[in-house]
């Protein structure tokens, strides 16, 4: 990896004020790191280099034709002082899945962990250390060529940024969600299992409907029979039957509309290893339960949550982010 | 309208030469417009300038959640050297609906017009003079606030680019097509009406499949029933049934996961102005004639479709753009 270190990164005093104002996407690292890709010479070398803007023709494909893909990972400081990462190789792996779908370039798992092991090590003074508290990481790719044509880009950058962050909902409360019934997120056959720019994009009308009526977060359902809880714009949804050893965690299926969501698998996972019962399944019923209209929902599955989900995230949040 | 002149504007030698070579999209005129809206001061003053790079740090919303629109429009040159454009105003309003289905600042029709005619006027060298050829204009807005939360951007920047442009498809031959049966463009309350990044992004797995059948463009079908045909990838679809005086345009209706073309409606209109019946159904029973694999349905349509699209168009394409 080639490397350019900033020669006007901040200072520590300054760096340790900007990071505990938390909140989200405030103030970025110094650095950044870019690693180009054309279709002729495949993936180049990674260089981690001064943050800073980056410079674009006009004409640049990203900026008509949407193909850009995304993750979103944290790294969290560790008792010890250490930084950890949360499975970085499934960002990895859904990185180049997401890639494929948007017909971009898939992007190497040991490429893509490279970088992010160079940035938050030259960075590491920028991981927070409180609970709760993280360095958020956002790798993201954009279609470079330019030209007007309506083609699968043949240049494309993979840019590697963090931020400090803070909680991003408050635990304190619950988070009360809008269930969209106008505006659709993915069909069977679209890009909803990719994180890519456009299903975001096409999300913000149902989110602006949802704060008009004070809630904080859109519930999706699905495009077709307009019936089935799929997600929430931020994370997976997650139900709890029963209470106690004979909870179920219930979530929705993956039917190729809804992002695999990371912490998804792992809930999933360590909830079996916990003794408890899981379920993926259609989740209808729970349209009844939710009503088509704004709702506190989470207010009553609150304490429920709070016992399942404690030992998992380890976070006092009624939802879980997935 | 603020204007700032390029120094280095191309002498009318070396762009005629450019001119001249036709094709689509590689050279770009001497100037573009650029237009800031924040959500605390509103449109800005346009600014023609010397079309060239711009810089936008790596958090710019635009990379991450695709809010992005744009419009397509061309200036003809006419017989007697004057410079045409095709109901520009309809481009404007379609820009200013697409704005307001991605969460995005709507675009006063009058601002958008007094942009396009300043850049014409400004290069209007650059508009080709030949049958077919035209100067393909590109307004669209991108996103601009810096930070990585999802929601409705508070800044944007509109934009406006244009090229010379020879005839998009080789009026020679058929357009080929291929029928998407796995991947969908849009469903009802997704964004299939706006002309935004994202449906072109989802597109693009498709027309590689399509190219791998050696097909130029990909079918669409809906979303919900998988069987009503929808439009094409560059185009809307028309169908002629009946011939000479008793024929029949047949168009997919527009069920709000199409993009309302602009050549969809003058066509329609004109049809009926010539004496043609016009009908917008829901088009199932193509699908029967087309088949679900690769086609080249057009070449039995080309004679009848030139009878009747010929006087609309003036020019010798099977399929008409829309």
């Amino acid at each position: 990896m080639k490397i350019t270190l900033n020669p006007h990164a901040k200072d520590a005093a300054t760096r340790d004020e900007l990071v505990a104002e938390g909140g989200f996407g405030k103030y970025y690292t110094d650095h950044m790191v870019i690693c180009e890709w054309s279709e002729k010479d495949g993936w180049g070398e990674p260089h981690l280099m001064p943050y800073g803007p980056i410079s674009l023709d006009p004409a640049t494909a990203v900026f008509h034709y949407g193909q850009e893909i995304f993750e979103g990972m944290k790294a969290y400081r560790q008792p010890d002082g250490s930084i950890s990462l949360f499975r970085p190789t499934a960002n990895a792996k859904r990185f180049a899945n997401s890639a494929k779908r948007l017909a971009l370039p898939e992007m190497p798992v040991e490429l893509f962990m490279e970088t992010i092991e160079a940035l938050v090590t030259q960075d590491a003074g920028w991981v927070p250390s409180k609970v709760g508290e993280s360095l958020y990481i956002r790798p993201f790719m954009i279609a470079t060529e330019v030209g007007l044509g309506v083609r699968p880009t043949n240049k494309a950058t993979y840019i590697l940024i963090a931020t400090p962050a803070g909680a991003y909902f408050d635990p304190s409360k619950a988070v009360s969600v809008w269930i969209s019934t106008e505006y659709v997120r993915a069909a069977q056959g679209g890009t909803g299992e990719a994180k890519c720019g456009g299903n975001y994009a096409a999300s913000l009308i149902a989110q602006k409907a949802a704060a008009k009526e004070g809630c904080d977060q859109v519930v999706w359902i699905d495009a077709k029979e307009r019936k089935w809880v799929e997600e929430m714009g931020g994370m997976n949804l997650y139900f709890v039957k029963g209470k106690g050893a004979d909870a179920t965690v219930i979530t929705p299926k993956l039917t190729g509309t809804l992002l695999p969501g990371i912490t998804r698998d792992s809930i999933l996972s360590v909830a079996v290893d916990l003794g408890y019962k899981v379920d993926e399944v259609m989740c209808q019923s729970m349209i009844g339960e939710m009503a088509l209209h704004p709702v506190k929902l989470l207010k009553s599955l609150h304490a429920e949550q709070q016992l399942l989900f404690l030992p998992l995230v380890k976070q006092r949040v009624p939802w879980v982010l997935g």
